[in-house]
Parts: structure tokens; sequence; C-alpha cells
């Protein structure tokens, strides 16, 4: 065997050594978790909660999958569906848990009638903002009991965007006072709603493509929907004169990646440290364009579309607020998870508070002194 | 030649074929850039403008280490020095322009002594906070006007980590209006330190290391360093007596990673997406840890140290405001790109701090309505 025929022929040798060596690795990694392998690939599906392409949130579960593709080098395909390609919105939870699809992009919140507790993690009303919500998920104990809540689901969560504030809705009445609130036929889904049933409201829930008209004819009086970048797309600024503000109801709504355990446990452990990271990075980037997008969008509402800002009255907030305490602090009687959840929630919200009042509301305050306001 | 000794010999040369093989491609990959090579392995330095190990800074420099090499299986392992260990803290940008490290973990501030523009890529007085700088870089054409400013240097920045807003330092005197700070010994680096050089006073640099023994001895009347969670690492509390807010100089400062950019191109494509994404990651888990630490700290200099805090009057902060205006426009006059990052910011910041009035800042001040405030 001349040296030329040797190297070829050991290289093809190699080359099967490789691959069968690779094919015992898999069956191994696949059972003992986490061992390098670069030659294995997965081809996962991701079902989400939102319409196809959807401002942000529907953008933001393709901009995950985007990164999970590309830092992978392609070792991990992610195939996203749209609410309803494969399984409706609200079954998304159920798909991945039982495995349908091995990821769920979506928000806690939608998971209330299953686990109630998982609305700590999406939204709470007068509750943490979005930068607040990361500090609290990421230190200060937050992701553990997320893990905890999730995990007789088969589920492993991660934060992976965030809306920013959002608005207070579109009201065809002005609100004045509290008062104002009873009697009122309002689309406000979640907590949000449960507190306005308190304050007297008639509370609706309509899926999104049905709000415009139900505004429009005033089969509803108001409805609130996300904040000025998605709502501009909506074009509710035709169907209702005044957009409140502050979003008291979601002051920073996260968005959700939910993986199947299993799937999880499966990856080489390169590639379980991406999908992690590959969320943080999304979380990122998703709450950086809808706060570049909420700032242009309000000023074509306000300058373009003569939309009218109005802002709830202290009164009527300073209520909402006391509403909204007697709401949350009954989530956590159902059982002693959702107890030290609250517990946890409630004890980093106050220092977060404290805070938020001197750091960047603090600032804040400073710079609005010399600022002019949009009309 | 049995089984055994075959598999032996042919397995000892596909390691030497694999490593022959393995060199070319690295040069091939080199020119072409890009291409997946999941053999090829990289050993990095990082070198950073922050003491070892330094409090969410330096830190912050180790996570992103860290996720490199996990999402990366290892292939790029990145050694972390400290300032003064491989070069000195202001010699970072020169040592990744010229090749001696790869990577540089520090903040744009810092090199305004040769491109006075990078400023607006760290911190500017009264101007976007961390969440709003994310916004501007990553989907406001702040990144692009970035990479044209760093490009002569050969090199490609990151975003990769903010402290959220800082306090306005520690005070010995009482600010009660804009005329204290006329004569003020104060440490304050930066376009701060230019803003209160406009308003009379006496502005010193010193090292972190410097200031508590400037403070107790009297040699300065104040010093500004970062915000409660490093503060209280320093011991400020104990040689000043007031703790003034807000931040107005640094109102949320980005940390930076710097990449050599023929070490960033010669990188298969996956790991130059590990690289971007894994800068998204920790740019994210920094605010959080930072906003997370801030709000303890904090409460534990108040009750537990007594820290008196103390807000700057308006009346000062209007006139600060007006001098920062002022010292940021001069940056603008140096050249075109200068004037047209100026604009970029000065532009996205208007719409920015509408958005922050009613969103975020809405939001914020609906809730003072009803928490109770740290004396």
């Amino acid at each position: 065997m001349d040296r030329k025929a040797f190297l070829k022929s050991s290289g093809l040798a190699a080359a099967a050594l490789l691959g069968a060596s690779g094919a015992v690795q898999c069956r191994r990694t696949a059972s003992a978790g986490g061992e390098l392998d670069f030659k294995k690939s997965f081809r996962w599906k991701m079902v989400t909660t939102w319409p196809k392409n959807f401002p942000g949130l529907g953008t933001g579960a393709n901009l995950l999958a985007e990164i999970i593709q590309k830092m992978s080098g392609g070792r991990i395909r992610v195939r996203v569906y749209a609410a309803g390609e494969l399984v409706p919105a609200f079954e998304t939870f159920d798909a991945v848990s039982g495995g349908t699809a091995e990821l769920g992009h979506g928000a806690a919140y939608y998971w209330k009638g299953k686990v109630e507790a998982a609305q700590f993690f999406a939204a709470v009303p007068f509750g943490l903002n979005a930068q607040d919500t990361n500090a609290w998920v990421q230190y200060g104990g937050g992701q553990e009991l997320w893990d905890e809540l999730y995990k007789p689901f088969n589920l492993k969560p991660f934060l992976c965007g965030n809306t920013g504030a959002q608005m207070g809705g579109w009201f065809n009445r002005e609100v004045r006072s509290l008062a104002d609130f009873n009697g009122l036929k309002i689309r406000m889904p979640g907590l949000g709603g449960d507190v306005l049933r308190r304050a007297g409201a008639t509370v609706v829930t309509l899926p999104g493509g049905e709000i415009f008209q139900a505004l429009q004819s005033g089969a509803i009086d108001a409805a609130e929907w996300v904040g000025p970048y998605n709502d501009l797309a909506s074009g509710f600024y035709k169907a209702a004169r005044y957009y409140y503000w502050p979003g008291w109801q979601e002051p920073g709504t996260a968005m959700e990646l939910i993986v199947n355990r299993e799937a999880y446990e499966s990856l080489p452990r390169d590639l379980q440290a991406i999908v992690k990271y590959a969320c943080a990075a999304a979380n990122d980037a998703v709450l950086a364009e809808s706060s570049a997008r909420n700032a242009t969008s309000l000023i074509e509402l306000v300058e373009k579309h003569r939309v009218q800002l109005r802002r709830f009255p202290d009164e009527a907030l300073k209520k909402l607020e006391a509403y909204s305490q007697e709401t949350v602090a009954d989530i956590a009687k159902k059982d002693p998870l959702a107890q030290r959840i609250f517990d946890s929630y409630m004890k980093f919200r106050k220092g977060a508070f404290e805070w938020d009042r001197i750091g960047e509301g603090g600032f804040a305050l400073a710079r609005s002194l010399t600022t002019t306001e949009t009309k």
C-alpha cells in the first residue's frame, strides 16, 4: 500500500469509524444527556400563541428560531407554527407538555386556567415592569420558582421577550373618576379584567380580530390591546376617540419559551446552552424593538392621526391599585407554591419600586422638567 | 493487520489527516469567511477595563466569556484579563485594534480621547436610559453608526451590559441650588465632569481605589461612582453624609464588547453568531443583575447604614440639563460622522422621552401614588 492509497483508505475507514462512533454517541447522549456531539442534529417544532408574523410577538418567535438555528450552525432547525396551524393558540402548553412540539412561544398568563400562579411570570396589575421582571426572574429567585411550577407539566420555561409598558386602552367614553368604570363595556383580558369587574365594569373577552368592529359599532365602549406599535398596526384610532394611559394592568408583559423537558435534556450541552441564551438574546431584542417602535408609533398616532391622549385620574388609579392587590392576593391563597411565588414577587416588588423611584424614575422626573409634552 | 490493529492505526492516521485538513480549512475559512467547521477551535484573550471580578462589570465580562464557551462547546475558550494584567485598562481599545487580544470589554466613553463620539454609545448626561439605549442601538440605527465609527480601528462593537440608572454621587455638602456646585471639589469623570465645570465646580479625576480616602480626608467634597450595588461594596457610606439622586450624568451606562475584525471574520459563521448573541444575552443579564442588586443594596444603605438620601433641586437639574445640551452639542461639531451620530441620537431621544413619559414613566407615576417612600 503506497502512502496515497493508505491515506485514502484510512480516510474512508476513519469516516466510517467516525460515523459509527457518532451513532453510538448519539444513543449514549440521549440517555446520559448533555454530552457534546457535533454530528447530531434536530428538527424541532415551535408552536405559538400568535397570529402569523404578529408584530413584535409573532416576529419575536421567528427571531428566536433564527437565533437558535444560526448559533447551532443548523444543528437545530426550528419550524415556527402560528396559532391554529398545528394546534390552537391556547393548546400550546399541552402540546409542548405532551411532546407534540418541542417548543412553545407565548405568555404565561394564558395558562391561568391550568396553573393560576403562572400569571406572575407574564404580567400583574400594578406589578413589575419589564426591567424588574427580568431582575426578579434572573436574580431574585423567580426562575427557580417558575421551574418548580412547570416541572409537573414536563416543561422548562425561559423569558424570551417583553412588550414593555402597555397602554390603558382605547375608549369612546371619558374616564373622569372610578365611577365611570361602572357599567362600562370593556374588552380587557386576564387579571386586569378581574380588577375592572370589582369596579363594576362589564368585562368582555374578544379575540384581537374582533375588537375593531366591536368598538366601531358601539358593542363595547372600550378595549385594551397592547401599546402604540401594535395598536397603530390594528388601526384602533379609527374606531375610538381617546387613548388612555398608563397601562396599569400590564406594566411589562413577558413572553415565555416553554421547552419539553425530555427534548431539552436530550440535547448535547452546547445546544442546551444555545437554547437558553438564545432566549436571553431574544428577551433583550424584543423589548428593544418594542421600545423603539412604540416611540415612533406614538408620534405617528398623535401627529398624523390626531389621537387624543388621556391619563386616568389619580383617584381612579388609587382605587384600581387597591382592587389589584386584592385580586392578586387571591391567587396566593390557592396553594402553597402559589403563596411562595406571591411572597417572593411582592417582596421583590417592594425593593424594586423604591429603587425605581430614585433610579430610573428619579431620572425620568429630572428630564421631564425640561422636555415639552406631545399634546 | 488484524481488525483491532487496523482500527488503531487508521484511527491515528485519521487523527493526523483531520489535523491536516483542519489546518487547510482554517486558511480557507479565513479568506472565505464564515464556513462551518466544527473541528476548529480558538483560544482567545479578553482584555478588560475592570478590576478583577469587579461587581457587575468585571463579573459581567466573566459571564460573557462563560456564555461564549458554553454555547460553542468549548470551541472558543476565552481567558479574561483584569485591567493591568495584560495591558492597562485604557489600552484595551488599542490592544484589540492591534490584535494583542481578540476581545475587549469596557465602556465606549473610555475612548473619548481617540474617538470622541464613542461617548454616545456609553452614557450621555440627560440622555437615554438603559432600555432606550438598547432600543436606539438595536432598532434605531445606532449599531450601524457604531460599526462605522469603529471600522477604521479594525473593531466590531457590541452592547453587552448596562448598569441601569446610576446615582448622583456621595456628598459631604448639601446642594440646595446650582450655586452650591460653584467651588465644589468633586470627583466626576467624563461628560458629567465637563458639565459641572460649566457650573463652576472643581472637577478632579481619581481612580476608584482613591475615592474613599479623598472623601474621608476632605480632599474632595463629593464623588460620583456607580449606583447602590457598587457603592455599598466600596463603603462610601462611611465617608460621606448624603447620597444624591438622580444620576443625571449617567442615566444608563452601556458596556461594550469590542472584537478584532480579522479575528471575528476568521470564525465559522455559527461561532460569529455565538459571539454576537452571547453579547445580547450578557446585555440582558447584566442589567437584570444590576436592577436586582441595586434594589437590595439601597434598602441596606438606608435601613442598616442610615444613609441620608437627597434629591438635587429642580432648579439645579434644569440648569445642569442646559449645560449638558451645550456640552453634548460640542461633540457633534468635531466631524461629519460625529454630527450624524448626534443627530440620530437626539432624534431618537425626543421620541423615546415622549413615549417613556406615558409608558414606563406613566406607570411609575401611577404606582407611586400608593407606595410609601423609604426615608
